[in-house]
């Protein structure tokens, strides 16, 4: 509703003035895209009991420490992990300068476009091709070659830069949580250097409070200027129990709010809501087969079946993402 | 002096209005226990071109990335590193349920005061004694020996508690940044989580902005409760080579400015150096074996000798102590 004629339809009724008044406030609130609901309102009375100071709850910003999953959670997942869907494009555009891979395994069965077929070979396989695309060059190098995909590469449902199918209710969270003088961190399975490469643009999250998995570094001096080389080892597995522990390697507190969206976030969830005073837990629930997708407890991408039961026996809040979010995307 | 009286004295010359006006000006600048001299000088520079909006080398907050290494540049490092005095002491404290420490090595040497027997052992008796000390406890059971330990145990010269002993200069000029717009970081090869216990309070600086070694750690429910169990496995050294790649994993960032003390934190200033734009690498030289001690190339702890060497080769700023320091710790 366009609100010069709001006003002007309702002028001079009193009722009339409240309603406008009410409709402005929640315009105004920081969460547009949210419905009003339960989800909603868990979100806003956690946020004013943890800030009103010499309220039994009141943290003091320092502590307040709000933790999210990536994939899923801030941006969609489906139809396959985005990180996956960069490696597969990566492996396409070196194929010419390894010839070999026609005939090798799980190489060629991608460059003939048999996903299933190159992953048939399992975690091992998966190695593989993460290792020829996230290896092998220094660590400026990667995040050039992030940028560079992100700036051409395109979602295919959505026909949009990958950076772009981001929920927007969950940007709005995050800038709100932030106005409320949270410090918000992503702790995601994604790697790290992947993710650091967009999300303080994206998200307002810079890269000192991205944790994620990584790979181990070499430190070199090449003609006397030092590089940081990307090795194919595997440092830090930042899923299901390594959420806690990459928490307390990186961030040294635990937080009081945690936002996740499948069984990998289960732990994160656990360890945030064994802390003492306020807590929020979160899951966001893809219910929305329409405007997004609907998967849980079946799910081979972002499998949501523990974790959903321990929110409903803890009265953690679940976001309905049909029922809660009145817009999903920012270019709705 | 007293500023009202200096005030009253001086009414009605210039000259002596001049002179005031400039005392006040550098009791105000923020590092009052600095001397004026080429150091603080380089300092207050960089901080103003980096500060200074539509200047050729401005940089915008969010990249005022700062680095401190922590043993000898914020606190003292003789007459040994203070972690393993807490270790050491840890061992006395926990002798008395283990016997048979009596007759095994490094411990009955350590237990007869006899370091240098303990440490004959070499890495492998170094390990011993931080695995019986800094593990095997939860993460929030270690928080709180460190924090006992900080609240007993004196510094021997000083008998002053060991997070006492810290550098007033360095205190200053870690606050000086901040309100500069710096985020200041500890990037250092001391233990994380026997930083993180204490570090907030003395320096300023939160947990997830602290960088250090670590061990391995576990996740656990114990009677439904999740724990993160200290491991006796090595999972990082954030030293020499460690401190760059440290800075990749846990800010992602190069930061502008580094200062460090030892050859251990030559590459973290080499990483730094090696940047665009401007950059301030600085050392922390120990000139002073009145107020605090004096020691460099031979040196067993905190040796300063390469770095040293490519600091006067690539014009870094080298603190001179003993120069450039008009107080050296706050109890003075």
């Amino acid at each position: 509703m366009n609100t010069t004629r709001a006003r002007t339809l309702c002028a001079a009724t009193l009722v009339c003035a409240l309603a406008f008044a009410t409709a402005v406030a929640q315009a105004n609130d920081g969460l547009p895209s949210w419905n009003d609901g339960p989800a909603k309102a868990a979100i806003v009375q956690f946020v004013k009991d943890v800030t009103t100071e010499g309220g039994k709850d009141y943290v003091p910003p320092a502590e307040r420490i709000a933790v999210f999953d990536n994939d899923g959670t801030l941006w969609a997942e489906q139809p396959m992990y985005f990180q996956l869907a960069f490696a597969l494009d990566r492996v396409k555009a070196l194929a010419p300068q390894h010839p070999e891979w026609k005939t090798k395994e799980p190489f060629a069965s991608l460059l003939k476009g048999d996903l299933k077929g190159a992953l048939a070979g399992g975690e091992r396989a998966l190695l593989e091709i993460m290792a020829v695309t996230h290896t092998g060059m220094t660590t400026e190098e990667f995040e050039k070659i992030v940028k560079d995909w992100l700036s051409t590469a395109k979602h295919p449902p959505f026909k949009r830069p990958y950076n772009e199918v981001v929920y927007q209710p969950m940007l709005e969270l995050l800038a709100y949580l932030r106005a409320n003088g949270f410090k918000t961190f992503i702790v995601s399975g994604g790697g790290v250097e992947f993710m650091r490469a967009w999300v303080e643009k994206v998200y307002g999250i810079p890269p000192e409070q991205v944790v994620g998995s990584m790979g181990k570094q070499k430190f070199e001096l090449r003609d006397g200027k030092p590089v940081l080389v990307k090795l194919p080892a595997v440092d830090f597995v930042d899923d299901k129990e390594g959420k806690p522990i990459g928490i307390q390697k990186f961030i040294g507190r635990r937080p009081i709010a945690a936002f996740g969206n499948s069984d990998g976030d289960l732990q994160m969830l656990q360890w945030t809501a064994a802390g003492a005073g306020p807590r929020f837990m979160g899951l966001v629930h893809h219910t929305d087969a329409e405007r997004e997708w609907a998967y849980d407890r079946k799910s081979h991408v972002g499998q949501l079946d523990k974790a959903l039961d321990e929110a409903m026996a803890k009265g953690w809040t679940v976001v309905d993402m049909k029922r809660d979010w009145k817009r999903v995307f920012p270019f709705e």
